[in-house]
């Protein structure tokens, strides 16, 4: 039947599908250029692709790796290097590569069980792992709440953001449920939901740290960005639990129903963690949904010594996992736990085709449609690395962090600007002119000055290549937010990463900040200048 | 420094993350083991997994790979197979394994640059390709606006239902934007939008078999599911265009404000192409968004036979494609493509430490956060199947189809319910009493039984295993939706496919029914006698 206009073209597109021997040899030898480019991958002199793939005929495999080896392999970044010590996810171990490599080539959709008959089980059997290291309830109530196809324990997402964007979704849907001749918010929408239960707005409520995924989730929602209501820090950038008090009053008294109120286990700009157990308590106090973004610093839980750090956690309604972060799983995975195994009925869904009611297809109650099997990352770091595994490499990022914390103070070419909590560090570099000088503040003028020093240095740095940390801008602690300081941003969290490295990183800025001194001298604007001229 | 305190199990851990000799050879030996499971790969007596990992200590690496290979690998579902006939993925390229193998070596995020400095590039002309697929502009458009950090041509998706959401979120902000004092539904949310331009509701509207995904994106957009307008659709489950003008005018009595009106290039029930060229008339004429959902048929675009059937997808303001389905990428990659490359400022966001405005930062325009490179493996497949490649694969799975629905007719047992305008089919069995009536239209309490007899047919040809098809329930054409019927959905992609497999799965299908046949005369019921007793 296939051979009705056969030719050799189509042999060919065909070929690409099968095991035929003379496709394992060319597949064979392609896998091999493959790891030898990887083996080889520096960053090297950048060889734009061409801008228009001329995809009219199909190119020859070896040819194609050939390209791909000189532009994407040695010119992407290196973001397992201990050097690079700016983002939040990169390194992981080794057998992840093999996971990803099953994964891929049982290609299962999450969807539905028909589609993934043993992974379903497996996500359904990771989450439960998770939501214990949570709130550690029974074996029994495990046991029976995976088997039990109207529980949701949890979802694999791809990535925090769907992760948040889920458990405000529920939580919305949860302050304006079904009631008297109310469908319900998912049916009705917004405008019929805050008509129907007398309310001016629907806000969500947290630090002004808080990650930009709540804003894009208010925005999706259909909240509105301004009905995120952003609170002020403490001096450690930890909640202040007082204005969240004064805010849930406010809200009441103006007709605003608050439909989560958000604690963050890490902030992303340096790492500290909210007062959860506080936190909790008012919500309760409240009756408000409690979400936890601990896309960062979950894994502190698997840290005897570090866990009280999340005090508070198990209390609330909704948590967030990144995978990809201090799990050291690939980007990007995450996972969402819920503490009421019914709460994610408030966004199920059925379709005609599949999901059908009873069914156990995960894709009744996800935001996702077709999904792999990333839930196997999370399934195999628990089993080879395990809960202690996890324990001792968050006790040595912590540890590491206070080494890195003292070698910046130790400089007078630094400012460290927050000791964090857990492990992502803030310092910049200082101006020739302006160190040694931590006695006295800095005037407003001369902040402007070293604002711009260290966005120019973090910018050459991260052109020169050889090191990395990302950059930042924040109004630290309870300072006003109108004066934002440019912050270097140093993240710890690479298992191999050593002090020689972190020397390595201040010393290549000690260096470039040199460079930029120079280049100012030679300018005559003298822009680094205490004083710069306008 | 990492000296303090180690021991062999913190050797251990962080030996996981390194590339030594030893680790190598634990490695490869562990691979070998998968690929070897993997060829071995069969569907067999299953063994669960244990339903609690115990994560307390790291197991090891081979004894791990022992357990996947008796669970996960031999109890998966073989969707590439060509006997699995119901799915919309499963197969693809064997290259496909090494770009997979790549971007997870890579381990890029493509949320910003900083940590895709290729990749990023990669996605842009991807997505230039794709763009010029449907809208087939000038190549100095292309490069004027890959280049152009301001536009966005298209996002790479985690999935189509992701994809069709960040489409309508568009849509949903273009028809609600900032004007005089009003700052826009994205800051000050749906109720308020309303408000200020004077609507009842927002809408969704597009034929009654629309994928459940506009109904989730209608959920969660602040919209309600009760907004998803679901118009009729003709004898050949195309979009009623005369409902479609209807219902424009009774919203704009209504003050109903249409955010959108969706085509489909595909239904998921039964692969029926919406009348676009129509469509887009009518949306043009009311200056109504138009996005169509091409999930499924988009690739047709690549075959110069087939490619009228979705004239008119280029004057759609959206369209997405999963890459995942006919593009034959792994689970689950799709895209979203723009024809005004200044849309998706409708929806973008920053950050302090990071999508700091004119970065160029991908993360800036895109639902998701942190993603991989998985725009490489749609760049891979327009490289090495390549475009005449997709022409020829849609075109045979055209061909094939048709050869299906004739297998399909010549047998007794069988009536075809939906020749396919392309390359869905829909049929059922036939209870050996009803058979041969094909002249006399069957009662609604005979067609209540050939849908129970449908349903345990798929069920239990589902559970044994050796053939797939899957099942949906369908109103066809113009009947009343009030009678649905049980279908059985064979889904012709598989480029392996040959007609020997498919009188396999209808052999197999006719086996079941007998045996469905014996079980109910043993049984005193009888449940598949014309008259059910009841």
């Amino acid at each position: 039947m296939l051979s009705s206009g056969s030719c050799s073209f189509q042999d060919h597109i065909l070929g690409l599908f099968s095991n035929s021997a003379e496709a394992e040899a060319n597949y064979a030898a392609a896998r091999q250029r493959l790891l030898a480019a990887l083996a080889n991958w520096r960053n090297q002199t950048a060889n734009s692709l061409s801008p228009d793939p001329d995809s009219s005929s199909p190119t020859n495999l070896l040819d194609y790796f050939e390209q791909l080896e000189r532009t994407v392999i040695r010119n992407s970044a290196d973001l397992a290097s201990p050097l690079c010590m700016g983002h939040m996810s990169g390194i992981y171990p080794r057998f992840m590569a093999l996971i990803g490599e099953l994964i891929l080539s049982l290609n299962q959709n999450l969807v539905k069980r028909e589609a993934s008959p043993v992974l379903t089980q497996v996500e359904l059997e990771t989450l439960a792992a998770l939501h214990r290291l949570i709130y550690n309830q029974t074996s029994g109530f495990y046991l029976r709440h995976v088997q039990d196809h109207a529980s949701t324990l949890g979802l694999v997402t791809s990535g925090g953001t769907l992760g948040n964007l889920t458990a405000l979704w529920i939580a919305r849907n949860l302050s304006f449920m079904p009631r008297h001749d109310f469908p319900g918010i998912e049916a009705a929408g917004m405008t019929r939901a805050l008509e129907h239960y007398g309310y001016e707005s629907a806000v969500i409520v947290g630090s002004r740290l808080m990650h930009y995924s709540m804003e894009k989730a208010a925005a999706l929602l259909g909240l509105g960005t301004q009905n995120v209501l952003l609170l002020p820090v403490d001096r450690d950038n930890r909640l202040e639990t007082s204005a969240l008090q004064d805010c849930i009053s406010d809200c009441a008294t103006h007709r605003k129903r608050i439909i989560a109120v958000l604690g963050i286990a890490g902030t992303t700009e340096c790492g500290s963690i909210d007062p959860l157990q506080t936190i909790a308590e008012i919500a309760r106090a409240g009756n408000i949904f409690f979400h936890v973004d601990a896309a960062w610093g979950g894994p502190l839980l698997f840290s005897q010594q570090h866990r009280r750090l999340l005090s508070g956690i198990e209390q609330a309604d909704s948590v967030v996992l990144d995978g990809h972060k201090q799990m050291y799983l690939p980007v990007a995975a995450s996972a969402l736990l819920l503490r009421d195994p019914t709460a994610a009925r408030a966004i199920e869904k059925h379709s005609h085709y599949m999901l059908q009611e009873g069914s156990g297809d995960l894709g009744r109650r996800s935001l996702e449609g077709s999904r792999n099997g990333a839930a196997l990352f999370f399934h195999a770091a628990l089993r080879l690395i395990g809960e202690q595994g996890y324990g001792f490499l968050m006790e040595e990022n912590l540890r590491k962090s206070r080494i890195m914390a003292e070698l910046v103070r130790m400089r007078p070419e630094f400012e460290l600007l927050s000791e964090s909590q857990t492990n992502i560090l803030l310092y910049r570099g200082l101006p020739l002119a302006l160190r040694g000088r931590r006695m006295s503040p800095f005037s407003s003028e001369e902040h402007a000055v070293i604002n711009a020093f260290n966005e120019r240095l973090q910018k050459q740095q991260s052109q020169a290549g050889r090191t990395f940390v990302s950059r930042t801008t924040i109004a630290l602690g309870n300072a006003s937010p109108a004066a934002p300081l440019v912050a270097l941003r140093a993240v710890i969290t690479n298992p191999l990463l050593q002090q020689h490295h972190m020397q390595s990183v201040l010393e290549d800025q000690v260096s470039i900040m040199a460079e930029l001194e120079n280049q100012a001298d030679r300018e005559t604007s003298g822009c680094f200048a205490v004083h710069p001229v306008r």
